[in-house]
Formats: C-alpha cells, sequence, structure tokens
C-alpha cells in the first residue's frame, strides 16, 4: 500500500514523468496460486482508469469459464453503455479465437497457439490496447508453440503505451530479463493437499 | 488452470461435496506484489457467484483510493439495481470505519484497528457476509494492535460459510496455521528498482 520511493534514479534522461508513464511488461509466474487472478485484479484497477483491456487466454479447453470473463465482460458492456472504465475484449483460444474462422474443436493446440500470438503481434504494431492479458502464455512458450525470442523482441520494441501481463508458471528466463515486473507466486499451502477441491465463487 | 484433484482423501467424516463446500481461510502474504491484488480479483470471482462481500482494508491513510474500491462499489451498486452478482461493502480505516462515529482523523491507529477487528467478530458471529477481505490486517497483528490469538480462534469458531482472506506481509504463522491456503507473492524484479514511480491504472 505504500507508494514508496524509487531506491534509484537512472540516468536514461527522462523526466520522473516520463520513466513513471513507460508501459510494463509483468510477468505473474511460479507454482502458487493467484496469478490470473491478480492479473485480472489489475485489469480491474485498469478498467477504472478507462484503459482498453484485451484479455488472451491460452487455455485449451472452452468450457472453463471464469467468473472474471462474466464480470469483465460486464464492465466492457457498461463502458459501452454507460461510457465508464474501458472497454473490455476478451479471447479465448479453446472456443476458438474470436477473429478466427476456426472454432476451436480442433485438436491443434499449437496452430491456435500460434495464430493466437500472431493476432497479438498485430494488435501490438496497430496500438490497439492499453493493456493486455495473455492468460497461461508461459506454456505454448515452454512448449515451443510460440518462440519466446520473437516474443521478447515485439514486446520490447513494441510501439506507443502498451502495457502486457503475462501469466503461468515456468517463465522463460528470457522474458523474465526483458520483464519490469517479475512476482512469483509460492504455495505455502493448499487446500488440495487437505482433500478440499476447488468452489464456486472461490475457485472458479 | 487445471481443475486438479486432490492428492489425498482424508478420513475426516465429510463426503467430497461437503468437503469442497467447505469455507475458507486464504492469506497472500510475502514481500511481493498482488497480494492485494489477487484478492480484489477473488472478490470479483465471488461477486459473479453472487456471494455477499465485505471489504475491510486496515489502512492509515484516507486519500488512498484504489481503482478496486470504484469498481467493486459500483458492482455492489449494480447487485442493488439489477440483482446481477452480490452485494459490496466497502469499510476503510483510514477514513475512519463507516459503521463508526469516529472521523478517522485521529492518530490513534491502534485504537482504530481494534475496533474494526472488534466489527468483523461481530459481523461473523451474525454471518454477515460470505466473503471477508481483509486488507492489510497482517500490520495491525505484528504492531500487537490486534491479539492473532484471538483472530485465529475467532476464524477458526466462525459460524458457517463464510471464506476470509487476510493481505499483508510477514503473516503471523498462527495465523499460516490456521489457513485453508496460503500464498506467498515474491517479489523478482521491480520497476521500482529501475528508478519507475507507480502510475495510475497499474499501481492504483
Amino acid at each position: 500500500m505504500p507508494k514508496g520511493q524509487p531506491t534509484t534514479i537512472p540516468d536514461d534522461g527522462l523526466t520522473t514523468r516520463q520513466r513513471r508513464n513507460r508501459p510494463l511488461i509483468i510477468v505473474h509466474t511460479g507454482p502458487g496460486k493467484g496469478k490470473s487472478t491478480a492479473a485480472f485484479g489489475l485489469a480491474l484497477r485498469s478498467w477504472n482508469s478507462g484503459f482498453d483491456i484485451g484479455v488472451f487466454q491460452f487455455v485449451k479447453s472452452a468450457k472453463w469459464r471464469i467468473g472474471e470473463q462474466t464480470v469483465l465482460e460486464r464492465l466492457g458492456q457498461l463502458h459501452e453503455e454507460t461510457g465508464e472504465g474501458g472497454a473490455v475484449t476478451w479471447h479465448k483460444m479453446g472456443s476458438g479465437w474470436s477473429w478466427s474462422r476456426k472454432d476451436g474443436t480442433e485438436d491443434d493446440h499449437a496452430a491456435a497457439a500460434a495464430e493466437g500470438w500472431e493476432e497479438i503481434k498485430r494488435r501490438l504494431a496497430a496500438e490497439q490496447h492499453d493493456l493486455y492479458v495473455l492468460d497461461e502464455f508461459t506454456y505454448p512458450m515452454k512448449w515451443g508453440w510460440v518462440d519466446v525470442d520473437d516474443v521478447v523482441e515485439t514486446l520490447q520494441s513494441r510501439p506507443g503505451r502498451q502495457h502486457v501481463i503475462i501469466t503461468g508458471r515456468d517463465a522463460d528466463p528470457r522474458l523474465m530479463d526483458a520483464a519490469d515486473l517479475v512476482t512469483e507466486m509460492t504455495k505455502i499451502k493448499h487446500p488440495m493437499d487437505a482433500g478440499q477441491k476447488g468452489q464456486r465463487g472461490i475457485e472458479w
């Protein structure tokens, strides 16, 4: 909660304001809970600042729908109706990317993931969103479906003022090097260890 | 994202359903980002499930208002207007607890924190909320303003089906023992280290 002060002032020729407003690459990784949840919590905050939010979920299943999707889409609708907050668009690999003709029932997840990344590249080039949530995007990188160097290079050279959050376990060291903010979520204790399954309202 | 399966089935005499629906004590601790953000992300999810949400922020300043408050209160208003989601009430120590006659300008933060905890105890006894977000509540415990044993005993004996999330650094070991889910957020890298201050839409 404390706002804090930078511990060093870099010699980068930028004013404090310019430096403050640099867009961020944020990574939430580690084996613990809260990586995606914190990303969507951040999206909530960004919505309130009027950011245009694009969510890209690299999940295999179309069935998996989390409460955050319903609420953030509802907030996007509120934006359209009343002008409050920002726009929200939500894309999910498992149900077929919304801009794609493919229906998501195919088993070629590698191709679907690559297709998702290509669209994100186009949008970054066009400065389409203010905040990109690339949920579970570390996995296609880990599995070689998306080239890590291409991701790092694309993110580092992205134009304008676009923030990008990437979530998932086992983030590649090159991605973490390129990121401005990396948080690792570590599991200390989980109800699953005591035989308790996930429940509505808490887990999804 | 994977739903996962429990690794052990405890011999506790409960059915899977009963066990699944046990209310949780959740702790987000550690020096990294995302403790509160993930808690509010979880609140978003809970709102979508129709949970009645009570947020209690143990912050000293009245000025500090985060985007999540605006959005969650807006969602609470939406609930009142349309019946969507759940109710949301937000209480902040620094601006004077809303149920209290004191105005929050006093400097006695210890008394204010104790007063906040007493109200939470009353609400837990009355089963007033489905989800309690006790934001930054580890600090009054750490500073001795609120008794840790009292918190643990109250949480462990709370009636009904009330979930409680507590955030903040340096969670007491007794609290972590009592919790069902503990996640530690660790800072790997932070823009402040590169001299960059927080910015609207991202940090608040």
